[in-house]
């Protein structure tokens, strides 16, 4: 009996996942949530949080169970909020609403209200569980994960590379060494972030503007216009300021530049937040940028920069997860690097757990997490 | 009725192709062969080649049916052969044993020899057909093709390197990137092969053997008998004679040497044999090595070595398959890059098919083949 309880929670539970996954591109800087309400072996309300300032997914769901919610089971992938935020408290709308047990993926991850919003629940006699599909909920929100339980955004660096690990050749040679499909999962993963982060060298180079280009995503109309209407901050990383204002990175709409040189007047003249974050060595201080993206509420940041600037990530231990674009090409010995790190000697180089391997197009996708060396 | 057929036809067909696959380790010369003789829906006999100079698959396969095989239908991975080679022609056996039908995977790839086979069976009044599960028949045997049909070996290079497409450190650091089940599909790849070829760069690097050891070769009791009673034979580019006679090399078995220096009689009173074949830059010419191997009734050749030999044989279009196997690290920016062939331009970089990519234990195994330019 108990273990049949089990599999129809994981069930439900799976569900208001996916549901959850709707959000993926627009409820910055909120986490992505889902709900599913089920009585009598029917699922009677279904409801995902959209963005932020609209109502959370519970009460989507409660909504349209209507006068069903009362005794019924409410399956929710994150712990339901207590507090009085943009909407009233959830926790409290699940009690009005009668539902006889709520079972959540995960507690609120934020150490200063976990657990709350459930023992708000169990003190008004409703039956409680929490742990169910744990693991996939977390998934959706690594970047709220990150930023509640470390006080830093969760970073994303995307890569290009050849078969034989290069970016370019020498002489800078390089766009579109992958192709069409590879692009549009690019063109996802700057939609669902909340920080899109470039270098000037890079702009520079490719005359990029680093948007979300609303045909490239390959989503459908409802989940695109989502997107669209929730683009991602860009950041630019110039420490000497070299990036010219009519640049068409500027052009396609206001940025947040981060520079180690003098703050000049004219960026906020022409819409741009300028942030003077000089580090000790006199480039841009990255851990520091780190904490003040994570105050203003960033989860997730996508690193989208040639070897110098994702390097200089990589050496400072920034990088949460490598997405890495593998294009069938062999550019040789004399092309650019992966990332500008030399080391010396094995004993300093860095161990990756690969944990999936995709053919996207005609390329493939490698996504590799850091961990700690064997025995350490 | 005929769709029907089709799909039973497939069915015995993918058993053969099983079958033939038992002789991964030990047919060579010869392709790999299986064969399966089915009547009134039941398998009467099964068989498959074990090795050159014993029985084909066909024969195991009719000794096992006996008297049964009479008005069977014999499913068979190759062409049954028509000529008298060290054994009688299975073609003949299967006229006398009366069969009624013969499906063949895939026809001779001799063109000398090509479907005289199955109009030797069809002049005896049997139904003949051909080209059921072609691919997966030819996925076989890729070196016997090959050499069949352009005189030449399947070239495999096998090649191992961090994420960032590096093999070793700058100071020549490198053993044991990859881990135990990498280290053990090397192994298989080994005893697949007909040759082992690898550089005295390499082998004075490592001290290795290039050695097929049953232990790490992670296959059943038996398969590992038909591997280790078939070792590859180990070929040894080295230039100038450099690596010493009481080498670990030369003393794990009988070896064959290329060199594009003078003959030195002593490796031949060790036990080796010295191939004097020096290409125009005074080089070991390495597209005459193929055809010379391919003479020799070689069909599959691993190539493993650094990225100097592995770069001439890639420079020269001479890999016909790269399998890869990565690790999670990343060995930085000065490390030593996958392949030595230096690249200028963006339209010389070659274009490969990434075919697989898939698990080996903590490490990745990614397989590629070269493809022409797009619009070529």
């Amino acid at each position: 009996m108990s273990s049949e309880r089990a599999v129809l929670d994981a069930h439900y539970m799976a569900r208001a996942i996916e549901l959850a996954r709707k959000g993926l591109y627009s409820t910055h800087p909120n986490p992505r949530v889902g709900c599913v309400i089920v009585r009598d072996g029917q699922v009677v309300g279904e409801g995902w949080h959209v963005r932020a300032g609209e109502p959370h997914a519970e009460v989507h769901a409660l909504r349209q169970a209507g006068e069903l919610a009362r005794g019924a089971c409410a399956y929710v992938t994150l712990e339901p909020c207590s507090h009085h935020g943009r909407t009233p408290p959830c926790a409290e709308a699940l009690v009005k609403a009668g539902v006889a047990r709520v079972v959540a993926a995960m507690q609120d991850p934020n150490p200063q209200v976990a657990g709350q919003g459930l023992k708000r629940l169990a003190d008004a006699g409703i039956e409680v569980a929490s742990g169910v599909l744990e693991a996939e909920a977390r998934a959706l929100n690594p970047g709220f994960l990150k930023r509640m339980e470390h006080g830093l955004p969760f970073v994303r660096a995307k890569l290009a590379m050849s078969l034989d690990g290069r970016t370019a050749m020498a002489s800078g040679e390089s766009q579109w060494i992958t192709g069409p499909a590879a692009r549009s999962a690019v063109q996802r993963l700057r939609a669902r972030s909340s920080v899109v982060l470039t270098s000037a060298e890079s702009v520079l180079a490719d005359n990029a503007r680093m948007t979300v280009r609303g045909e490239e995503l390959g989503l459908d109309p409802e989940t695109t216009a989502l997107a669209l209407a929730r683009p991602p901050l860009r950041v630019l990383i110039d420490g000497r300021l070299r990036l010219p204002l009519d640049a068409a990175f500027f052009q396609a709409g206001p940025a947040l530049v981060v520079t180690a040189a003098e703050v000049d007047p004219r960026y906020v003249e022409a819409g741009h937040e300028l942030l003077h974050l000089p580090g000790s060595d006199g480039r841009v201080d990255l851990p520091a940028l780190m904490l003040e993206l994570a105050a203003r509420g960033i989860n997730e940041v996508l690193v989208e920069a040639g070897a110098g600037l994702v390097g200089a990530f990589a050496r400072q231990g920034l990088i949460d997860e490598y997405q890495i674009f593998v294009a069938g090409r062999i550019l040789g010995s004399n092309a650019r690097p992966l990332l500008d790190w030399p080391l010396e000697k094995m004993s300093q180089a860095p161990h990756l757990q690969i944990t999936e391997m995709r053919a996207i197009g005609d390329d493939w996708r490698v996504t590799a997490v850091p961990k700690p060396a064997p025995g350490v």
